[in-house]
């Protein structure tokens, strides 16, 4: 850093620190009006919401909540969620978002590991509490979250044993008046945790300066670029990504500090989204392609007008055939590429004034891309030197990240902290290229990548070159270790009942598509090893570290 | 400040500053060919534009310039002014914008006092720093501007007795690489200096962190909430505000951020300004009424398309014959309000849901109040003894305000500062109202308002009852010391010639109209003294400090 000449400050005059508490103040502002939807059940405007984050303060206030303290959520996607957002952080304390499809084992680990104090838990999710209730060593009160209390008043007040109220009777029996105090932008706001394929699950954070940034630099994008186009004045936002997962993406923030109008859809269920999705008017969303995917072959979609529908895919890389089913039914699909470490915006579609014209089918393949560098995000390719490679839309190097809005480390974890930020430089574990024009196009994961004579080539790459190969059912291409090369590729093939394909007709299609795509001769795998059944992991993803450990002998020996 | 729980951060980690560097960052990324023009004499895309700022920063740190160093600029708002407000604050200097407006004698005072090392000065201005130069005592180094360069060659590297270079010929003859350094965001960046009716010109300042945050701020009002939309797509932007006069808003910034195409017109001369709205499609600017009433009543703005022109009308009110005026031409007109020392912006007008369908005649009342209170910008209503006053629409009080973008101070003058920044808020002299609905409405000075029984009363309000009888043409209403009710309001009139008004007749007419309008009786001056001229100060404002020193005894022995 170098030394410059600071401002003078009077003695009186103050500059604010950037709190979420000053993103909540905005929704008063210009259009407190509009509307924050939970499903059928429940509905109120900006107004009331203000008034209930502050009746959410003074309930955690009285449950012996202090600034500092953790408050951790189990809950579907719900308003009551979004006054957790703003309440428990403005209040100075820390707002742990359970991620509920965690093992039960590893909820616990997650709930001692974070310190949570007082937990707010939706009934469905009772069961898991009885689970691991004797063992969370941190935890004084727990609220019950009821969604029956919208439909039905007697429950409203119902506590089941052990909890200290429920959410709504004590919402209600609160006063509306809480002044959130100022304090410092580098306070811790919120955490979560992330798995990986070993170890525990690792707890990111963020304060509320990186949230605020965020939200900063969100705006930037989808108002001042018109990446994805919002303008609370258009539109209305429905999450279907979960709230535990990275603040569902930071956007109800963004549509907070908007005022737009939001609409949470609790558990997702088909014909409740669709059903939302239409009668409220929604116009942007996130998700998966798993959801996207149900949506887009629901038969409803076909007759129903979803024109007006921008959806964000994230969490696995949308296919070019779901994009082009999607945009045909007048969907606007877009891809967001961005991780729990990094808040998670790191790139997002944005076709700029040459693509926004292009006809649907040269358009996918820009929607397709991991997306466009996010302002503000400096991200570089790194090798295994610890160099930059250049962006060249070829080169392949690690995603490595700068920016405002990165977690700084992982709780208590000071190892795989470091590992994180080794030479200064947020970690992504992915392997991309980089065009000259700002888009950034995901090639491997960095263990998956194969290192051959000083080049890196993508096993995906590989393996989408073998998939289109007629008689080709599934493909897995691992790198192994090569003496000469330092690695080299090596493939795994499910073939089609009934084909006669060997490994040397497919190594010759192979040579011939190489060489009439220009690539280099090196994307060639050394062996390929014909078997029943690709190795999965429990969630269904190729197994490429089984693959390289168990299989390596029965490959080499080919 | 509450104590909190901060972030932890591994040692390799990092979050990098609020810095001017990051804004400029962005504009290479999504639609660096967009364009920035100087009148029709210069052209270049923002891939130039960065290099520029590189090679300007080059050539100042040949002249010596290092991080705390401050360079002055004077010119015209041109591409070089652009080059400055990022390649001088990039750098870790400190950009004197200098108000060429001020008398030689106040120039002299400001470079002086805000140590100016090196100026960069357009040959228009020569003859002040003739003036001057002597007695500047901390200037070590000249740059000479010429527009002549852009059409005439040989006039690239012509340098006056003096001066150390010609600012293309320098630009030319440097290299385009230098790698901006990290430094602590409240960096100074930028100071300026606004003159009151006595004393010494009072130098404001900002930092990176401010200025980032008003840039952001900005964003979120034109871009999200679409106050006067702006969207980098669809707009461009043309100043007709100086850029020495807070930074021509901001917006230079902002539209950089966005890689918006920007036009810079160099002096304001009607059919420059004409051509270049027409010629490159300028769809927003903003200027004070003189200028936007000259182009109003230009012949040729009948004949042209006005209809993609948004204005922002600042510096003194819009009138709503003004507003109506060029609503009726098809030009958008907007307001905003703020000052030097808010650097400018807290208020903008924002139509609203409700208020944006609403017909020319009905908007003319919203588009003439000072705006809706802008975003992060807190602003309170305050009376003599620091209290609040309620912002119910009518109740007045001084506006003072806190927010990301406030001066800390005015630079070597704490008692000033103290003052400005006295209670923890600043003090902006303006009385005014705020509705529910967060529109501000401003009344008058503080110095001006008539405090009469415990209330505050408009002497401007007074004035425009008085304005609307037949046969008054001008009039001035100030406040003097009253036994019983503290202050009473009296009247200065100017007769028209031929009418036959006395002070009853008037008095009674107002009684009349005061009754009609459920004012107040206490707005009904106690003495009205009928003058041959209002006295003004040399910008032809009433002198209402004369008015009430030196007419007082003939006022109250009316």
């Amino acid at each position: 850093m170098v030394t410059t000449k600071l401002i003078p400050r009077t003695p009186e005059a103050v500059e604010p620190p950037l709190l979420i508490k000053s993103i909540l103040a905005q929704s008063l502002r210009y259009e407190p009006q509009r509307e924050i939807i939970y499903r059928d059940l429940f509905r109120m405007n900006y107004v009331e919401f203000n008034k209930r984050v502050r009746r959410l303060a003074n309930m955690l206030t009285g449950l012996g909540i202090a600034p500092g303290d953790t408050v951790a959520v189990l809950d579907w996607d719900s308003h009551r969620y979004l006054e957790c957002f703003f309440g428990v952080t403005s209040m100075g304390a820390v707002l742990h978002t359970v991620n509920v499809r965690l093992s039960p084992a590893q909820i616990l680990y997650t709930m001692n590991h974070a310190q949570d104090k007082v937990v707010l838990i939706h009934e469905d999710f009772l069961p898991i509490l009885t689970a691991i209730k004797d063992q969370l060593t941190t935890v004084e009160k727990y609220v019950i979250l009821y969604d029956k209390v919208y439909t039905d008043l007697n429950a409203v007040g119902q506590v089941p044993a052990g909890f200290s109220c429920e959410y709504e009777a004590a919402l209600r029996d609160e006063s509306d008046e809480y002044d959130f105090p100022d304090f410092d932008e580098n306070t811790w706001a919120t955490t979560f945790y992330t798995t990986g394929t070993t170890g525990n699950p690792k707890g990111v954070y963020f304060s509320h300066r990186q949230l605020f940034m965020h939200t900063m630099g969100l705006s930037t994008f989808v108002c001042g670029y018109q990446a994805v186009p919002f303008s609370s004045t258009a539109d209305v936002y429905m999450p279907i990504t979960p709230m535990f997962h990275v603040h569902a993406w930071g956007f109800p923030f963004l549509a907070t500090l908007l005022s737009a109008k939001q609409v949470y859809p609790g558990r997702y269920e088909p014909e409740v989204l669709l059903k939302l999705l239409l009668s409220e008017g929604v116009t942007l969303s996130h998700c998966v392609p798993t959801i996207l995917t149900m949506l887009v072959n629901s038969p409803v979609a076909k007759q129903v007008d979803l024109s007006r529908w921008k959806v964000i895919i994230g969490g696995s890389a949308l296919t070019k055939g779901l994009a082009k089913a999607a945009l045909e039914l007048g969907i606007q699909v877009y891809q967001g590429y961005g991780m729990s470490e990094t808040a998670p915006i790191m790139a997002l579609t944005q076709l700029n004034d040459t693509e926004r014209p292009l006809p649907i089918d040269e358009q996918v393949d820009y929607r397709t891309r991991a997306g466009r560098v996010a302002p503000f995000v400096d991200i570089r390719l790194m090798d295994d030197d610890g160099n930059f490679v250049p962006h060249d839309g070829h080169s392949l190097g690690e995603v490595v990240a700068r920016g405002y809005w990165m977690t700084q480390g992982y709780y208590e974890d000071p190892e795989r902290g470091a590992d994180l930020w080794k030479g200064g430089w947020l970690h992504t574990g992915d392997v991309a290229s980089v065009t000259p024009d700002n888009w950034l196009i995901i090639a491997d994961r960095t263990k998956d990548v194969v290192k051959t004579g000083g080049e890196w080539v993508s096993s995906l790459d590989i393996e989408n070159l073998l998939s289109q190969i007629d008689g080709v059912a599934e493909t897995a291409v691992v790198g192994l270790p090569d003496e000469r090369w330092g690695e080299r590729p090596h493939a795994l093939v499910v073939l089609k009942p009934g084909t006669d394909l060997t490994a040397d007709s497919i190594r010759q299609m192979l040579r011939d598509r190489i060489e009439a795509d220009h690539l280099n001769k090196w994307y060639l795998p050394d062996r390929i090893l014909f078997v029943a059944e690709i190795p999965k992991t429990s969630v269904g993803k190729i197994d490429k570290k089984r693959i390289r450990t168990d299989m390596k002998d029965q490959i080499l020996n080919t």
